[in-house]
C-alpha cells in the first residue's frame, strides 16, 4: 500500500556516523554565519575518508551545479564523468548541528517548550526550520563541491517526531535507502513535532544515538571546536584533556586517561551556553557514552586538524597513537 | 515500532492544494533565477486566501527571521505575536514546479532516465536536488514573510519513490501530521529513486494528483505563467482561451466552452519545451483531468493575477464569473 515504508534496512554495514558540531562549522557568536575556512577543510577531509581510492592525481568531481554568485553559467563539465571509479564512496551519514543558525529563533520562540497553538512558537517553528534548512543546503553543498553525493535529509520531512523529547518515530527506512543507493544523507538538529507537549527541538545529538542504534556503524566521530572533552570549560586555565573514557555494561563512565585527581563523581564540570538549547558538553558526553554503550567506538575531535581526518579514516579502531589529540570514549566489558 | 509511520491521515478536511508553476515564479529562460515579483504577489495572495479573517488593517505577521542580506540582527518582533488571531490559516498545500531550477542539471546528466551506477547521473541527481531544495526554501521563506506557516517537505527526504515513473510510496502520513499540526507543507517536483530504473524526476504534476487523490482537497489551483489552456500555443496569432473542459467518468475530456470548430481529437495542439523533463502541457491536462475525474474542480489560471485570486479564494465553485479568465476542468457525470 502506498504510504507504507518499506521495512528493508541497509542490508550492508555502515562505516560512520559523522557530528559537523555546528561550533565547529559556523561562526557560533555571529548570527547565521557558515564557518566556510572549516567547513571547506572538513568537507575535503571526509572526501578522503570517504573515498580511500582517491589519490591527489584525480580530479574532484563537483556535485554542486548551481549558479556561482555572478556568473551566468553553472559549473559542471560533463566529460570529467567518463571515469566511474571516482564516485565510489563508503557508506557514511552526515549529521550536523544548528550552531549560529536556529537557536536564536527557537531561543525567542520557545519552540523547544512546545505550545504550538500559540503564535509566537508557532512562527518560531517555521523560522527555526528555514534557518537549519539553510545550513544544511550550504553544508549538503559543501560536500558536493569536494565530490561527495550528498543527500539533505531534514528530520522534521522524514517524518521524525518526538514524546516527551524522546523520539518517537523516525523513517529510518528512507535513510538507510539513501545509504543503499550510493548517496551520503546529510541530516541536522531540526525542530520537530512532538506528541506531547506539540513541538520541540530534537537535536543532532539524539538523532545520531538513534542512527546509531539502529544502523550500528563501526564507529561514530564527533567534530568539534576544541580538541575533545576536557575535565572543565576549555577556556580555564587548568584545563584537561580527557583521552580516553570507558563505558560500562551500565552505561556508566569514567576516565581512563590521563588519571585525574580531586575531581567531582563523573569527573568532568561543564558549562552550557545560554542560547544552546539543546544542551552543552554534559548531554554530549552523555550521548556519547550511549553510542559507546552499543560497542561502538566514539570519537570527539577537533574538526578540520589532522586529528579529525585520522579518526575520520578508522585510523584508530583498535590502539590510539600517542600523538593523536582527542577523546575516545569506548565500551569496556 | 519506531520507522514505521502513522496510518492515521487527516481529520478534517484539505481546502485546496495549489500548484505554482515553475514558470510563473522563475525566470524560465534564465537560470536559477526567481521572479521576485511574481512570488511575492502570489505569497501576499496565498495569505488572503488561506487567512479569510484577515483585514489590511492587520500586521503580517512575518515567520522568516533570517538575517537579512547585510543586517546584523534578525528580523523578529516578539511584541507582535500577542495576538493569536492572526495565525489561524486554511488547510492548503503548496506543490511547486522547477522552472529555472533543476531542470538543467537533470537534463545534462539524464536523471529521468536513470542508471544511478553512472559517475554522471550520480552526480546530477546530487546536483538537482541541490538546485530544487534552493528553490524550496526561497519559496518557503516567501510565504513565511507573508504570515504563512509554511514547511518544507522534500519528497525525496519524505520517502517518495516511483516505480517506472509512478508513485510506489510516498509518506503522506507526514504531510498531513503537518497539516493537523497548523502548518502549509510546500513540495516540489524533486528527484527520487525509482525501483525500476535507479532514479528519476518525479514532477509537481504527479505529486498534485497523488495528494489530491489521498487528501481529497475541495478544489485545485495551478499557477501558470499564461491564462490557462489553449488549443494551440498561446503565442500563437489565434490561439483560443479553452474556458471549460469536462471530465467524464471514463476519464476523458472535451472543451464545453467556447465551442470550437476544425479542432483535432482532443481539441487541443501542445507542444513541449525542449528543456522540460516532466512535459509539457499535454501532460498538465491529462493530470488535471485525473483530479477532476475525482469530482474535484481544477482551475487553471495566470499567477499573480485577480483571476488567480478568485480561483485560489474559492469563489469559482459552483458558478464561473464570465469576467473571470482561465480554465476550469471539472467532472461531468
Amino acid at each position: 500500500m502506498e504510504g507504507e515504508k518499506q521495512e528493508k534496512h541497509h542490508t550492508k554495514p555502515i562505516r560512520c556516523i559523522v557530528k559537523l558540531g555546528g561550533a565547529a562549522i559556523t561562526c557560533k557568536n555571529e548570527l547565521e554565519k557558515i564557518n566556510e575556512e572549516n567547513l571547506v577543510i572538513v568537507s575535503s577531509q571526509l572526501r578522503q575518508a570517504m573515498m580511500p581510492g582517491w589519490s591527489p592525481s584525480m580530479k574532484v568531481l563537483g556535485m554542486d551545479w548551481s549558479k556561482r554568485h555572478g556568473e551566468s553559467e553553472v559549473s559542471c563539465n560533463k566529460d570529467d564523468f567518463v571515469d566511474n571509479a571516482n564516485v565510489g564512496s563508503s557508506r557514511f551519514v552526515v549529521v550536523h548541528g544548528a550552531g549560529s543558525f536556529g537557536h536564536f529563533q527557537a531561543s525567542k520562540s520557545g519552540v523547544h517548550k512546545g505550545g504550538l497553538d500559540q503564535s509566537l512558537v508557532k512562527a518560531g517553528f517555521v523560522a527555526t526550520r528555514i534557518s537549519v534548512t539553510t545550513l544544511n543546503l550550504e553544508v549538503v553543498r559543501a560536500l558536493a563541491r569536494e565530490g561527495i553525493p550528498s543527500i539533505g535529509m531534514s528530520p522534521f520531512s522524514c517524518g521524525w517526531s518526538t514524546y516527551e523529547k524522546n523520539i518517537a518515530s523516525a523513517d529510518l527506512a528512507a535513510v538507510a535507502k539513501a545509504i543503499d543507493s550510493g548517496f551520503i544523507p546529510v541530516l541536522h538538529g531540526d525542530a520537530v513535532l512532538d506528541e506531547l507537549q506539540g513541538c520541540t527541538i530534537l537535536s543532532g545529538d539524539v538523532i545520531i544515538r538513534h542512527l546509531a542504534a539502529h544502523l550500528k556503524p563501526e564507529y561514530v566521530v564527533f567534530l568539534t571546536d576544541v580538541l575533545g572533552v576536557y575535565d572543565r570549560p576549555p577556556i580555564e586555565p587548568n584545563a584537561v584533556l580527557l583521552r580516553e573514557i570507558a563505558v560500562g555494561k551500565d552505561g556508566k563512565w569514567s576516565v581512563v586517561k590521563p588519571v585525574l585527581q580531586n575531581m567531582d563523581k563523573q569527573g568532568v564540570k561543564t558549562t552550557a551556553a545560554a542560547h544552546d538549547t539543546t544542551g552543552g558538553m554534559e548531554t554530549k558526553i552523555a550521548e556519547a557514552a550511549m553510542i559507546a554503550r552499543l560497542g561502538i567506538d566514539v570519537y570527539i575531535v577537533k574538526a578540520a586538524t589532522s586529528h579529525a581526518l585520522r579518526a575520520l579514516s578508522g585510523e584508530l579502531r583498535g590502539n590510539i597513537p600517542d600523538d593523536w589529540s582527542g577523546t575516545v570514549i569506548r565500551f569496556v566489558s
